[in-house]
């Protein structure tokens, strides 16, 4: 104790001092990344109760999509370029690291389930690798020489699509890997909440997705807004790619695997809602069609056997709508 | 062709019937889950541009916090004893299947580096286990016992709590988890954005975090608003708990662990910001601290050496706030 008391009376004026100064009030840093910048509004959160802390996480969270909104323009110009390479049978990589690596896993990894394609498809790459997925590997993100090395071992080729995603914008395993990707002759994007970073100086201004979600609750904690916002981007390019090469029909995702009991359900639901037909008849139709929902909703919808409906859909890029429309354009001539 | 002219000729009055009644109408589904419903929104968005698409899935992103924020009461609720969890050695799991065991996972994953603490301390289950991490494990959600069993590995105890994740609340693994975990005496708490769910008949109203987004732009497609709604809420939970228990000085993560360039940078920057001292000095401090960022700190702002700092922090719960508050105390009574 009497250490502490020593300690206490020689550094009084100084915590004082110090208190005042810099440590209860926000310090100019206009040179500072966004993302690593203090949020006034978090300012002794340390102090505060449970609720109010989360009143306070919730009204920054509210700024996310907002945010998104004003990178549409750019997140657009590379969803065209991920269709493109879709129809020419090229590949969309994500890739990243920690936070913004495992986000891009996880956007790739729902895309088999949700529309039927395959897994080469999307693929997210993450600094690290599998192992990085649930803990944190030191320094796997300042070496850039693995993020090249990870591109090739995939046969990454001009026909590709790569996105950067980086919340700080500066990881060298993500802007030595778009380097590399950019002199192949590929398509790339990058998505960061800093504007003057270092996967932006290797783009034109087109393929910057830069969402401003600015400084985060917790000062450089980009897994809250940051990773939200890259959440948010990622679900809209492959969600709007899939919708443009055919993957969904109105609004439902006809090409969805059916690997549960949840899923089998919805199967037998969207074949009642788009054929018109009752439950039994829905469930028939998915026996029948050896549980490929799609199939089974060609042949409710024209009345047809498993062959042909299969024969309409290979014939029309194995899309219902263009069926349909093969089948209204059909309609309106004869009537 | 001519097999395709006589299916066009045989069904061009039920496709036309179909398209009219069932195809681009909203069917009256009351009884349906609010996740599995259609978005009359979206309806026909196969048809729309490529910013027209994105345009309409970020109206429905801006509703999401919003929707998180009619669950703050209980949010709080699980937060609280999440704190009394960690205060007595206690440990948080969450778990769930697909896109929401990987938020679980994810959310886990950087609580180390973020906030220094031990991997243990907040762990993600998913059903499928570590496969699932990339790939669509086929009936993994659908084993309850396996969800038992995963709880029994870990040797979930009374003094845990377990947070069920899922999107339409059914999945068997973490219903029968969130069974089991009651049953040991556990608190338990559920995340779903169904209101009329399995895994909220398990829990009294306050552990239960019911987050309304409505239905998604893709029907049935949770990955999307209520993915983000379950990234939200799990930020929340962490960053809240982590607050609540000192880890956080004023809005500063003084406890990360510097793991890469970015982050050793963040150090310096912390502590100069701390304590008011230059570069040079900071760094000075974080290498005689062993690049234990908050000793560091502690020094700096103290003007004590590593063992009179470690000892300080020691007594006081590791926590820079209740140093400091020490300190003021005794100011108060001195000046």
């Amino acid at each position: 104790m009497e250490i502490i008391f020593k300690i206490i009376i020689n550094t009084l004026k100084t915590i004082v001092v110090h208190t005042n100064l810099s440590v209860y009030t926000a310090p100019v840093m206009q040179s500072l990344l966004e993302t690593e910048q203090r949020n006034p509004l978090s300012y002794r959160i340390d102090s505060k109760s449970t609720l109010e802390i989360l009143a306070i996480i919730n009204e920054e969270d509210k700024k996310v999509p907002f945010a998104v909104e004003r990178a549409m323009p750019s997140i657009a110009v590379v969803v065209d370029d991920v269709v493109e390479a879709f129809k020419k049978g090229g590949r969309l990589f994500y890739i990243g690291a920690g936070t913004s690596g495992r986000l891009g896993v996880l956007d790739a990894s729902e895309c088999p389930p949700t529309y039927g394609v395959d897994p080469e498809m999307v693929q997210g790459i993450i600094a690290g690798g599998q192992k990085a997925l649930t803990t944190s590997v030191e320094w796997a993100e300042d070496n850039g020489e693995a993020g090249v090395e990870r591109l090739k071992q995939v046969a990454f080729t001009s026909n590709d699509v790569l996105i950067g995603i980086t919340a700080s914008g500066g990881a060298p395993f993500v802007v030595e890997a778009m380097r590399y990707a950019l002199s192949v002759g590929a398509k790339v994007g990058a998505i960061s909440c800093n504007k003057t970073t270092a996967v932006f100086d290797l783009l034109d201004e087109h393929h910057r997705i830069f969402v401003p979600v600015g400084p985060e609750i917790i000062t450089g904690s980009t897994r809250m807004k940051a990773g939200t916002a890259q959440k948010l981007v990622l679900n809209m390019i492959t969600t709007t790619a899939m919708i443009r090469i055919g993957k969904v029909f109105n609004n439902l995702m006809v090409d969805l695997r059916p690997v549960n009991a949840k899923l089998i359900q919805r199967s037998h639901r969207l074949i009642s809602e788009v054929t018109g037909c009752d439950e039994q008849e829905s469930k028939r139709l998915f026996a029948q069609a050896g549980n490929n929902t799609k199939l089974a909703i060609t042949m409710g919808l024209l009345q047809v056997t498993v062959e042909e409906a299969s024969l309409l859909l290979e014939q029309n890029g194995q899309s219902i709508s263009r069926v349909l429309n093969l089948m209204e354009s059909h309609s309106g001539s004869g009537s």
